[in-house]
Protein backbone atom coordinates (compact mmCIF):
# COMPACT_ATOMS: atom_id res chain seq x y z
CA UNK A 1 0.00 0.00 0.00
CA UNK A 2 1.06 3.71 -0.74
CA UNK A 3 2.80 4.89 2.29
CA UNK A 4 2.42 8.25 4.52
CA UNK A 5 5.72 9.77 4.30
CA UNK A 6 6.99 13.03 6.24
CA UNK A 7 9.72 15.04 6.30
CA UNK A 8 10.32 18.02 9.31
CA UNK A 9 13.30 20.01 10.14
CA UNK A 10 13.78 20.12 14.03
CA UNK A 11 16.50 21.53 16.13
CA UNK A 12 18.90 19.88 17.61
CA UNK A 13 17.28 20.30 21.18
CA UNK A 14 13.80 18.81 19.42
CA UNK A 15 11.86 22.00 18.53
CA UNK A 16 9.56 21.96 15.27
CA UNK A 17 9.36 25.75 15.91
CA UNK A 18 10.73 28.59 18.09
CA UNK A 19 8.99 29.77 21.44
CA UNK A 20 5.97 32.41 20.64
CA UNK A 21 5.12 32.03 17.12
CA UNK A 22 2.34 34.50 15.86
CA UNK A 23 1.27 36.11 12.46
CA UNK A 24 4.61 38.09 12.01
CA UNK A 25 6.62 35.15 12.79
CA UNK A 26 4.80 32.07 12.14
CA UNK A 27 8.09 29.79 12.95
CA UNK A 28 8.48 31.59 16.70
CA UNK A 29 11.58 33.26 17.77
CA UNK A 30 14.71 31.55 15.82
CA UNK A 31 11.90 28.83 13.80
CA UNK A 32 13.25 30.40 9.90
CA UNK A 33 17.03 28.96 11.11
CA UNK A 34 15.92 25.53 10.75
CA UNK A 35 15.34 26.27 7.04
CA UNK A 36 18.23 28.01 6.21
CA UNK A 37 19.81 24.67 4.87
CA UNK A 38 16.80 24.08 2.41
CA UNK A 39 17.17 27.82 0.73
CA UNK A 40 20.23 27.51 -0.70
CA UNK A 41 19.57 24.15 -2.48
CA UNK A 42 18.38 23.85 -6.32
CA UNK A 43 15.98 21.28 -5.45
CA UNK A 44 13.75 23.90 -3.10
CA UNK A 45 14.68 27.03 -5.35
CA UNK A 46 13.69 25.58 -8.81
CA UNK A 47 9.80 24.76 -8.03
CA UNK A 48 9.64 27.94 -5.82
CA UNK A 49 10.65 29.67 -8.71
CA UNK A 50 14.55 31.19 -7.81
CA UNK A 51 17.12 31.06 -9.96
CA UNK A 52 20.79 28.93 -9.15
CA UNK A 53 21.64 27.21 -6.03
CA UNK A 54 23.60 23.90 -5.11
CA UNK A 55 23.30 20.02 -5.42
CA UNK A 56 24.44 18.66 -2.04
CA UNK A 57 23.73 15.63 -0.42
CA UNK A 58 20.43 17.55 1.00
CA UNK A 59 19.28 17.58 -2.27
CA UNK A 60 18.57 14.13 -2.96
CA UNK A 61 16.23 13.62 0.56
CA UNK A 62 14.76 17.27 -0.46
CA UNK A 63 13.57 15.94 -3.44
CA UNK A 64 11.98 12.34 -1.65
CA UNK A 65 9.19 15.14 -0.63
CA UNK A 66 7.57 15.70 -3.91
CA UNK A 67 8.93 12.15 -5.51
CA UNK A 68 6.57 9.22 -5.66
CA UNK A 69 3.93 11.61 -4.05
CA UNK A 70 0.52 11.93 -5.32
CA UNK A 71 -1.04 14.23 -3.16
CA UNK A 72 -0.05 16.30 0.39
CA UNK A 73 -1.95 16.45 3.89
CA UNK A 74 -1.33 19.26 5.93
CA UNK A 75 -2.91 20.62 9.13
CA UNK A 76 -4.87 23.96 9.66
CA UNK A 77 -1.76 25.96 11.65
CA UNK A 78 0.43 24.56 7.94
CA UNK A 79 -1.85 26.15 5.91
CA UNK A 80 -2.32 29.15 8.32
CA UNK A 81 -4.94 31.93 8.37
CA UNK A 82 -5.32 31.87 12.20
CA UNK A 83 -8.18 29.40 13.98
CA UNK A 84 -11.58 29.77 13.59
CA UNK A 85 -13.99 29.71 10.75
CA UNK A 86 -12.53 31.43 7.36
CA UNK A 87 -14.36 34.53 7.18
CA UNK A 88 -15.19 36.32 3.87
CA UNK A 89 -12.02 36.68 2.47
CA UNK A 90 -10.64 33.29 3.50
CA UNK A 91 -6.79 33.43 3.64
CA UNK A 92 -5.66 31.51 0.33
CA UNK A 93 -2.12 29.44 2.32
CA UNK A 94 1.32 31.45 2.37
CA UNK A 95 2.49 30.12 -0.49
CA UNK A 96 0.58 32.57 -3.14
CA UNK A 97 -1.42 32.13 -6.01
CA UNK A 98 0.66 29.03 -7.11
CA UNK A 99 1.95 27.28 -4.06
CA UNK A 100 5.28 24.72 -4.76
CA UNK A 101 2.64 21.69 -4.38
CA UNK A 102 1.60 21.30 -8.11
CA UNK A 103 -0.72 18.23 -6.30
CA UNK A 104 -4.27 18.10 -4.73
CA UNK A 105 -3.27 19.10 -1.23
CA UNK A 106 -5.73 17.80 2.09
CA UNK A 107 -6.08 20.68 4.60
CA UNK A 108 -7.03 19.49 8.22
CA UNK A 109 -9.82 21.84 9.60
CA UNK A 110 -12.96 22.09 11.82
CA UNK A 111 -14.35 24.47 9.45
CA UNK A 112 -15.96 23.83 6.22
CA UNK A 113 -15.14 25.49 3.03
CA UNK A 114 -14.89 25.23 -0.24
CA UNK A 115 -12.21 23.91 -2.11
CA UNK A 116 -9.66 26.31 -3.79
CA UNK A 117 -7.89 25.79 -7.10
CA UNK A 118 -4.33 27.46 -7.13
CA UNK A 119 -2.56 27.97 -10.41
CA UNK A 120 0.45 24.84 -11.45
CA UNK A 121 -2.10 22.20 -10.30
CA UNK A 122 -2.19 22.85 -6.59
CA UNK A 123 -6.17 22.55 -5.22
CA UNK A 124 -6.85 23.01 -1.68
CA UNK A 125 -9.26 20.32 -0.06
CA UNK A 126 -10.76 20.96 3.05
CA UNK A 127 -11.41 17.98 5.11
CA UNK A 128 -13.55 18.34 8.55
CA UNK A 129 -14.08 14.65 9.19
CA UNK A 130 -10.45 13.74 10.84
CA UNK A 131 -7.09 12.85 9.91
CA UNK A 132 -8.76 9.32 8.62
CA UNK A 133 -10.83 10.65 6.32
CA UNK A 134 -8.29 13.14 5.02
CA UNK A 135 -6.05 10.00 4.50
CA UNK A 136 -8.71 7.85 2.49
CA UNK A 137 -9.52 11.33 0.14
CA UNK A 138 -5.53 11.53 -0.41
CA UNK A 139 -5.25 8.17 -1.37
CA UNK A 140 -8.18 7.50 -3.33
CA UNK A 141 -6.53 10.58 -5.67
CA UNK A 142 -2.90 9.98 -5.54
CA UNK A 143 -3.63 6.66 -7.56
CA UNK A 144 -1.25 4.68 -6.04
CA UNK A 145 1.06 6.84 -5.42
CA UNK A 146 2.60 8.24 -1.66
CA UNK A 147 1.30 10.70 0.57
CA UNK A 148 3.23 13.64 1.83
CA UNK A 149 2.20 14.62 5.19
CA UNK A 150 3.49 18.48 5.00
CA UNK A 151 3.10 19.36 8.81
CA UNK A 152 2.73 20.97 11.23
CA UNK A 153 3.60 19.07 14.76
CA UNK A 154 0.09 18.69 15.46
CA UNK A 155 -1.03 16.77 12.38
CA UNK A 156 2.15 15.01 12.71
CA UNK A 157 1.67 14.29 15.89
CA UNK A 158 -2.01 12.57 15.44
CA UNK A 159 -1.04 10.67 12.28
CA UNK A 160 1.98 9.20 14.64
CA UNK A 161 0.05 8.30 17.30
CA UNK A 162 -2.83 7.08 15.30
CA UNK A 163 -0.53 4.71 13.91
CA UNK A 164 -0.78 5.67 10.25
CA UNK A 165 2.53 7.31 9.75
CA UNK A 166 5.16 5.15 7.95
CA UNK A 167 7.90 7.42 7.55
CA UNK A 168 9.59 10.60 9.10
CA UNK A 169 12.93 12.27 7.94
CA UNK A 170 14.05 14.72 10.68
CA UNK A 171 15.80 17.39 9.23
CA UNK A 172 18.30 18.43 11.97
CA UNK A 173 20.21 21.78 11.15
CA UNK A 174 22.86 22.67 13.83
CA UNK A 175 20.24 24.62 15.38
CA UNK A 176 19.58 25.62 19.15
CA UNK A 177 16.29 26.67 20.03
CA UNK A 178 15.80 26.44 24.30
CA UNK A 179 11.86 25.87 23.89
CA UNK A 180 9.16 25.86 21.26
CA UNK A 181 6.71 23.61 19.58
CA UNK A 182 8.36 19.82 20.72
CA UNK A 183 7.87 17.62 17.58
CA UNK A 184 6.02 14.82 19.45
CA UNK A 185 5.17 16.17 22.92
CA UNK A 186 3.13 14.61 25.37
CA UNK A 187 2.27 12.11 22.50
CA UNK A 188 5.86 10.74 23.10
CA UNK A 189 4.98 7.67 24.40
CA UNK A 190 2.31 6.54 21.82
CA UNK A 191 5.24 6.93 19.00
CA UNK A 192 8.07 4.12 17.91
CA UNK A 193 10.61 4.67 16.09
CA UNK A 194 12.88 2.59 14.26
CA UNK A 195 16.10 3.73 12.50
CA UNK A 196 16.20 3.96 8.45
CA UNK A 197 19.11 5.57 8.13
CA UNK A 198 21.16 9.07 8.05
CA UNK A 199 22.60 10.93 5.37
CA UNK A 200 24.71 13.80 6.09
CA UNK A 201 24.52 17.30 4.24
CA UNK A 202 26.82 20.04 4.66
CA UNK A 203 24.07 22.32 6.74
CA UNK A 204 21.71 19.69 8.21
CA UNK A 205 21.87 15.92 9.67
CA UNK A 206 18.76 13.66 7.86
CA UNK A 207 17.67 11.44 10.32
CA UNK A 208 15.08 8.67 9.12
CA UNK A 209 12.92 6.77 10.64
CA UNK A 210 10.21 3.97 10.29
CA UNK A 211 7.22 4.75 12.57
CA UNK A 212 5.34 2.25 14.95
CA UNK A 213 2.97 2.55 17.38
CA UNK A 214 4.13 2.85 21.27
CA UNK A 215 2.83 2.00 24.59
CA UNK A 216 2.56 -1.90 25.22
CA UNK A 217 4.05 -2.93 21.17
CA UNK A 218 6.89 0.15 21.92
CA UNK A 219 9.49 -0.75 19.78
CA UNK A 220 7.75 -2.41 17.19
CA UNK A 221 7.92 -0.96 14.19
CA UNK A 222 4.99 -1.97 11.91
CA UNK A 223 6.00 -4.89 9.07
CA UNK A 224 6.83 -2.34 5.70
CA UNK A 225 4.33 -2.65 3.25
CA UNK A 226 6.97 -3.47 0.89
CA UNK B 1 45.62 23.48 24.07
CA UNK B 2 44.04 20.40 25.24
CA UNK B 3 40.14 20.36 24.85
CA UNK B 4 37.14 20.06 26.89
CA UNK B 5 35.22 17.36 25.35
CA UNK B 6 32.09 15.91 26.16
CA UNK B 7 29.44 12.92 25.15
CA UNK B 8 25.94 12.01 26.16
CA UNK B 9 23.10 10.51 25.25
CA UNK B 10 20.01 11.96 24.17
CA UNK B 11 16.72 10.97 23.16
CA UNK B 12 15.55 12.49 19.36
CA UNK B 13 13.08 14.57 21.16
CA UNK B 14 16.11 16.56 23.00
CA UNK B 15 16.47 15.09 26.48
CA UNK B 16 19.19 13.47 27.99
CA UNK B 17 17.22 12.04 31.31
CA UNK B 18 13.50 11.07 31.21
CA UNK B 19 10.72 12.88 33.62
CA UNK B 20 10.65 12.11 37.06
CA UNK B 21 14.05 10.79 38.30
CA UNK B 22 14.30 9.82 41.99
CA UNK B 23 16.86 7.91 43.62
CA UNK B 24 15.11 4.57 42.22
CA UNK B 25 15.28 6.08 39.09
CA UNK B 26 18.18 8.20 38.39
CA UNK B 27 17.83 8.42 34.83
CA UNK B 28 13.68 9.45 35.07
CA UNK B 29 11.05 7.42 33.33
CA UNK B 30 12.01 5.34 30.29
CA UNK B 31 15.55 7.44 30.68
CA UNK B 32 17.78 4.29 30.76
CA UNK B 33 16.42 3.60 27.34
CA UNK B 34 19.12 6.32 26.20
CA UNK B 35 22.04 3.86 27.07
CA UNK B 36 20.73 0.52 25.87
CA UNK B 37 23.51 1.06 22.99
CA UNK B 38 26.45 0.91 24.96
CA UNK B 39 25.60 -2.19 26.96
CA UNK B 40 26.05 -4.59 24.32
CA UNK B 41 29.64 -2.53 23.21
CA UNK B 42 32.18 -4.44 24.20
CA UNK B 43 34.19 -0.90 24.49
CA UNK B 44 31.55 -0.53 27.47
CA UNK B 45 31.55 -4.21 28.71
CA UNK B 46 35.42 -4.80 29.11
CA UNK B 47 35.99 -1.06 31.40
CA UNK B 48 33.26 -2.55 33.57
CA UNK B 49 34.74 -5.86 34.20
CA UNK B 50 31.83 -7.69 31.66
CA UNK B 51 32.80 -9.98 29.50
CA UNK B 52 31.82 -10.48 25.05
CA UNK B 53 30.14 -7.45 23.61
CA UNK B 54 29.94 -6.10 19.97
CA UNK B 55 32.17 -4.28 18.06
CA UNK B 56 30.34 -1.82 15.41
CA UNK B 57 30.27 1.88 14.51
CA UNK B 58 29.56 2.87 17.65
CA UNK B 59 32.82 1.58 19.17
CA UNK B 60 34.64 3.96 18.10
CA UNK B 61 32.78 6.62 18.92
CA UNK B 62 32.66 5.53 22.58
CA UNK B 63 36.16 4.49 22.86
CA UNK B 64 37.20 8.23 22.26
CA UNK B 65 35.46 9.38 25.81
CA UNK B 66 38.65 7.76 27.17
CA UNK B 67 41.18 7.98 24.20
CA UNK B 68 43.88 10.49 24.65
CA UNK B 69 42.03 11.88 27.95
CA UNK B 70 44.14 12.60 31.29
CA UNK B 71 40.79 13.49 33.43
CA UNK B 72 37.32 13.55 33.74
CA UNK B 73 35.09 16.62 34.89
CA UNK B 74 31.62 15.42 36.22
CA UNK B 75 28.67 17.66 38.42
CA UNK B 76 27.47 16.49 41.85
CA UNK B 77 24.41 15.12 40.32
CA UNK B 78 26.12 13.04 37.87
CA UNK B 79 28.29 11.75 40.96
CA UNK B 80 24.91 11.11 42.96
CA UNK B 81 24.30 11.52 46.65
CA UNK B 82 21.60 13.88 46.61
CA UNK B 83 22.10 17.60 46.72
CA UNK B 84 23.21 19.15 50.10
CA UNK B 85 26.24 18.43 52.44
CA UNK B 86 27.63 14.86 52.20
CA UNK B 87 26.55 13.95 56.16
CA UNK B 88 28.61 10.80 58.06
CA UNK B 89 28.33 8.18 55.53
CA UNK B 90 29.52 10.15 52.23
CA UNK B 91 28.03 8.81 49.17
CA UNK B 92 31.15 7.36 47.12
CA UNK B 93 29.63 7.47 43.70
CA UNK B 94 27.43 4.80 41.77
CA UNK B 95 30.46 3.05 40.22
CA UNK B 96 31.37 0.47 43.42
CA UNK B 97 34.90 0.36 44.50
CA UNK B 98 36.99 0.41 41.20
CA UNK B 99 35.01 2.69 38.77
CA UNK B 100 35.66 2.75 35.38
CA UNK B 101 37.01 5.72 34.81
CA UNK B 102 40.94 4.95 36.10
CA UNK B 103 42.09 8.38 36.06
CA UNK B 104 41.64 11.71 38.33
CA UNK B 105 37.95 12.96 38.21
CA UNK B 106 36.68 16.35 39.61
CA UNK B 107 33.45 16.53 41.02
CA UNK B 108 32.01 20.14 41.49
CA UNK B 109 30.04 20.55 44.24
CA UNK B 110 29.13 23.25 46.60
CA UNK B 111 29.85 21.09 49.74
CA UNK B 112 33.55 20.48 51.00
CA UNK B 113 35.07 16.96 50.79
CA UNK B 114 38.65 15.25 51.22
CA UNK B 115 39.53 13.46 47.76
CA UNK B 116 38.12 9.97 47.98
CA UNK B 117 40.44 7.58 46.18
CA UNK B 118 38.89 4.56 44.67
CA UNK B 119 40.75 1.52 43.47
CA UNK B 120 41.90 1.44 40.00
CA UNK B 121 43.45 4.69 39.61
CA UNK B 122 39.91 6.54 39.87
CA UNK B 123 40.08 9.72 42.33
CA UNK B 124 37.61 11.68 43.16
CA UNK B 125 38.35 15.24 43.92
CA UNK B 126 35.60 17.64 44.97
CA UNK B 127 35.62 21.19 43.63
CA UNK B 128 33.80 23.83 45.50
CA UNK B 129 35.75 27.34 43.48
CA UNK B 130 33.56 26.67 40.20
CA UNK B 131 33.39 24.96 36.54
CA UNK B 132 36.65 27.02 35.62
CA UNK B 133 38.66 26.15 38.95
CA UNK B 134 37.79 22.74 38.16
CA UNK B 135 39.31 22.96 34.46
CA UNK B 136 42.06 24.50 35.55
CA UNK B 137 43.11 21.55 38.24
CA UNK B 138 42.04 19.12 35.69
CA UNK B 139 44.60 20.66 33.25
CA UNK B 140 47.00 20.71 35.63
CA UNK B 141 46.17 17.07 36.47
CA UNK B 142 46.03 15.89 32.61
CA UNK B 143 49.49 16.80 31.49
CA UNK B 144 48.49 17.95 27.87
CA UNK B 145 45.70 15.62 27.57
CA UNK B 146 42.33 16.24 26.77
CA UNK B 147 39.61 16.50 29.34
CA UNK B 148 36.27 14.67 28.95
CA UNK B 149 33.20 16.47 30.92
CA UNK B 150 30.96 13.36 32.16
CA UNK B 151 27.79 14.97 32.23
CA UNK B 152 25.19 16.03 33.64
CA UNK B 153 23.00 18.03 31.80
CA UNK B 154 23.63 21.28 34.19
CA UNK B 155 27.99 20.59 34.28
CA UNK B 156 27.69 20.26 30.31
CA UNK B 157 25.27 23.52 29.88
CA UNK B 158 27.24 26.08 32.44
CA UNK B 159 30.73 24.70 30.15
CA UNK B 160 28.84 25.24 27.04
CA UNK B 161 27.56 28.89 28.37
CA UNK B 162 30.48 29.82 29.89
CA UNK B 163 32.01 28.94 26.57
CA UNK B 164 34.71 26.26 27.45
CA UNK B 165 33.65 23.51 26.23
CA UNK B 166 35.36 22.74 23.20
CA UNK B 167 33.56 19.74 21.46
CA UNK B 168 30.00 18.08 21.75
CA UNK B 169 28.72 14.05 20.42
CA UNK B 170 25.36 13.27 21.36
CA UNK B 171 24.74 9.94 21.01
CA UNK B 172 21.20 9.16 19.64
CA UNK B 173 19.06 6.35 19.63
CA UNK B 174 15.45 5.75 18.68
CA UNK B 175 14.02 7.02 21.77
CA UNK B 176 11.65 9.54 22.19
CA UNK B 177 10.83 10.58 25.79
CA UNK B 178 8.70 13.75 25.94
CA UNK B 179 9.92 14.71 28.54
CA UNK B 180 12.63 15.18 31.29
CA UNK B 181 15.73 16.84 31.30
CA UNK B 182 16.69 19.07 28.40
CA UNK B 183 20.13 19.11 26.68
CA UNK B 184 20.49 22.97 27.20
CA UNK B 185 17.13 24.21 28.11
CA UNK B 186 17.20 27.98 28.82
CA UNK B 187 20.85 28.09 28.08
CA UNK B 188 20.20 27.15 24.41
CA UNK B 189 20.76 31.03 23.02
CA UNK B 190 24.01 31.00 24.70
CA UNK B 191 25.57 28.13 22.86
CA UNK B 192 26.26 27.45 18.64
CA UNK B 193 26.76 24.34 17.39
CA UNK B 194 29.16 24.08 14.25
CA UNK B 195 28.92 20.07 12.89
CA UNK B 196 31.64 18.11 12.90
CA UNK B 197 30.45 14.79 11.58
CA UNK B 198 27.95 12.13 12.11
CA UNK B 199 27.99 8.61 12.73
CA UNK B 200 25.76 5.64 12.00
CA UNK B 201 25.55 2.92 14.67
CA UNK B 202 23.41 0.07 14.67
CA UNK B 203 21.26 1.46 17.55
CA UNK B 204 22.48 5.47 17.88
CA UNK B 205 23.46 7.74 15.53
CA UNK B 206 26.29 10.21 16.75
CA UNK B 207 26.06 13.46 16.20
CA UNK B 208 29.48 15.52 16.66
CA UNK B 209 29.91 19.16 17.09
CA UNK B 210 32.19 22.04 17.98
CA UNK B 211 30.85 24.22 20.54
CA UNK B 212 31.05 28.03 20.00
CA UNK B 213 29.62 30.94 21.88
CA UNK B 214 25.75 31.96 20.52
CA UNK B 215 24.43 35.71 21.21
CA UNK B 216 26.08 38.58 19.35
CA UNK B 217 28.43 36.10 18.04
CA UNK B 218 26.57 32.90 17.07
CA UNK B 219 27.13 30.53 14.32
CA UNK B 220 30.80 31.65 15.11
CA UNK B 221 32.63 28.69 17.01
CA UNK B 222 35.73 29.29 18.21
CA UNK B 223 38.70 28.97 16.08
CA UNK B 224 39.96 25.16 16.63
CA UNK B 225 42.98 24.64 18.85
CA UNK B 226 44.60 22.44 16.83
Amino acid sequence: MAKLRCQISMSVDGFVAGPNPDESQPLGEGGERLHEWVFKLAAWREPHGEPGGEVNASSEVLEEITSGVGATIMGRNMFGGGPGPWGDEPWRGWWGEEPPFHMPVFVLTHHEREPLEMSGGTTFTFVTEGIERALELARETAGGKDIALAGGAEAIQQYAAAGTLDELTLNVPPVLLGGGTPLFGKRAAAVALEPAGVVEGPDATHLRYRIGLGGPDRGQARPSPG
